[in-house]
């Protein structure tokens, strides 16, 4: 089954990388941007007899390796 | 309106930031993950009066700067 996570900063972290982005933005003459975020999307494969258990595995790998769940959060969905 | 930008390698592209997660997650215990793709995810808010006009500004950006067509792709989705 293929998995996708995305995984966002907490909204009470600073995001200077989306700060930048959004400030090159202005630049360009896309003055209305505001608040730009800049998150991580990791898509993988797992075998796993059905989507329960495809999920149960991909939140173990969230949290011991793909996020750092003291600043990040992540959602997973199930594509195929 | 807030809009969320998934930015991926195209599927010719290798991606050895993606493979590196795929080996670490094998070393950890996770044998069956296979495919691991590792791409962005932007999120940011944009004044518009409806979500075409949105779309049409955000998929301008994505042009100017936040991807690279050669060598991703990218889906837009208005989400708020």
């Amino acid at each position: 089954m293929r998995a996708r996570v995305s995984i966002r900063l907490r909204p009470d972290v600073l995001d200077p990388q989306g700060k930048a982005i959004g400030q090159a933005l202005v630049t360009l003459g896309f003055s209305s941007v505001n608040n730009v975020r800049q998150g991580k999307l990791i898509e993988l494969d797992v075998e796993a007899s059905d989507v329960g258990s495809a999920e149960q595995q991909v939140q173990a790998m969230c949290e011991k390796l793909l996020a750092n769940p003291v600043i990040e959060d992540y959602d997973i969905e199930i594509i195929a």
